[in-house]
């Protein structure tokens, strides 16, 4: 693949060698994540709003309600940045300056653009269901039409994207390695329980596999 | 606790049940959670960027290095939001349009400012470790003057601020109640594994009950 090309905004300057422009490193934090955090700078300031999304090969789709003013500002051009975190760890010093935390984080920056056609809509809706819980999109009443008019779709291009991260141990001065204080991380992942059946589920209904074994790709 | 007073930004016009201006409950998110993206309207357009932070009391603290652009523009008065979430289940309804998430946000809007007292940006970074891994402080080497001067610590206050949460089973439409798919909750948490120590870590450390017992309060 294609690496990503560093732009203005999205070049590393003080910390080069936690970035990335590996595609597949941008990819990979994409579909594992399952929370985006979409801003853009409002008519009162800037405004960060949490989404559901899905990746499908160089885009990103968002959706929500028709009535969703943030949604309307995207679908209007207004610039977004959309950022990913996955946390994947405590990183503990000896100094409580070098303290830090593990993390993959990609960073997009652009316009989205809607989606009006039936099928191409469809299609997104299926890959952002799909993105959170694969296997499920097949087994649900698929959207109406009044549903899908309700229903805004934004794709936006991959074209300009940064990738951070930290991994591995803390990294103490020198002259601090020998203290007395335990150092090294405490890993962190998201994880899924027990599913809990809708109360007004009707009976003989078995939760599906895809449910009872739910985990994120590459955690 | 006082209520917060809702704004023409922090009011909810979509969905206001979803909504909670309740203090209790903004400071419980703050608390629980570990990251929060930080965003803003930067010279080439939004930036919204993952951080650590602590709240303590009605405030807000954000921290990194003095050499951060970011931090250095919320330093000079740049308009912040800052949005905490957290991810509590996903949420299967029969139809793909009643598709959902259980979560938990919260959305600070405001104009941070910079602590340059030396006990209160020392009193600031021990809330952000003591937020993070409570219990950890006290066992760290304490930070220097020059890491003080390298560190740039912002307090943003908790005055405009608001909640969003979803909770509980899927709400499918009456006449897909009785559809085959099945309908429920997956519900998410994030949780610590086993610790793993600094390979450069001197013998005899053991490694302490904070992190061999590590948990979000909360959770």
């Amino acid at each position: 693949m294609q690496p990503l090309t560093p732009t203005e905004r999205t070049a590393l300057r003080r910390v080069p060698e936690r970035g990335s422009f590996e595609r597949e490193r941008l990819e990979e934090i994409l579909d594992e994540a399952l929370v985006c955090h979409v801003g853009l700078a409002g008519e009162h300031g800037p405004v960060v709003i949490p989404m559901s999304y899905a990746r499908a090969g160089d885009r990103l789709y968002l959706h929500g309600s028709s009535a969703s003013r943030l949604l309307r500002s995207l679908r209007d051009g207004v610039e977004a940045c959309v950022t990913v975190t996955l946390l994947d760890g405590l990183v503990l010093a000896r100094s409580a300056f070098h303290h830090s935390v593990n993390y993959r984080s990609a960073v997009v920056f652009g316009t989205a653009r809607e989606l009006t056609d039936a099928a191409e809509k469809l299609a997104a809706l299926r890959a952002i269901v799909e993105h959170v819980v694969p296997g499920r999109w097949s087994d649900t009443r698929g959207p109406s039409a009044k549903e899908l008019a309700r229903t805004l779709v934004l794709a936006l291009p991959l074209d300009e994207a940064s990738v951070k991260l930290r991994t591995g141990p803390p990294v103490d001065d020198e002259e601090d390695r020998e203290l007395d204080h335990w150092a090294g991380v405490i890993p962190l992942r998201l994880e899924a329980a027990e599913p809990v059946r809708d109360p007004e589920l009707r009976d003989g209904i078995p939760c599906p596999a895809y449910a009872t074994r739910y985990g994120r790709p590459g955690a």
